[in-house]
């Protein structure tokens, strides 16, 4: 299995980053305008980026104050399947997420997804420090793809 | 063997793209200010990032037209003997980079460096679409580590 992963501190305290980690405000504020359903545990939550096939929809299977977890249920077929884990905790003074996306193989889509990934959580980083996020439709298009 | 992976798309000649991987002035445009030494194949680099145990030494394994490859021979315990691959090649009209950096074990330190990593590379691909890179000193702090 290989992995997504990533590290972010963030000034803000951990109750504030996971309220972007677990209602559609939050959500909409870095990854995607375009989000909605339900975000309770059991809950499944529709993320889209335009095209009719440019979705993910991920069941909620976890949240507690130091983790949020989903796991894809449709969406890109390299992605149906995964664990979407956020691991918050506190150091130094600030609140550090890391993030893990796991991955059957390392194919080309991984490497895209992974700095994707990094962009869109710097972009939750800066919602949280008196910036802006930088969530889908309008955000830098890294390449071709998206 | 875990690895750090990117990708972005560059709307650049690929031998543009090259020059800023194998040149200390290319280098310095996107990743550090304070870059010297030899950038030829079998000469060594050295990347430095403030703090006296802030640097890595890069030995210059490979310079192909589609692939520069580095190997780190001092610096963090974490990345001497890591490989650092950027493969080059074309798709959908632009210069397509992949990297990776290979990692012994996913320490938190990956975690970190994985988002650092696509901070840097989105500044080289800025720095060759007419905005401009956002290498060190003065890049955004991701956190406490830097």
């Amino acid at each position: 299995m290989d992995e997504i992963r990533h590290r972010v501190g963030i000034q803000a305290p951990q109750e504030e980053v996971l309220v972007q980690l677990t209602t559609l405000d939050g959500l909409a504020n870095w990854w995607t305008r375009d989000v909605s359903g339900d975000p309770e545990v059991g809950g499944e939550l529709m993320f889209r980026f335009g095209g009719p096939d440019r979705f993910v929809q991920m069941r909620v299977e976890e949240i507690t104050p130091d983790r949020v977890v989903w796991r894809a249920v449709a969406g890109p077929d390299e992605w149906v399947g995964e664990a979407f884990t956020f691991a918050l905790g506190q150091s130094d003074g600030e609140t550090v997420l890391k993030f893990t996306h796991t991955w059957r193989e390392p194919v080309e889509f991984m490497f895209h997804c992974s700095t994707k990934w990094a962009y869109f959580l710097l972009g939750l980083k800066a919602s949280l420090e008196g910036g802006k996020g930088t969530p889908f439709p309008g955000e830098l298009q890294i390449s071709s793809w998206g």
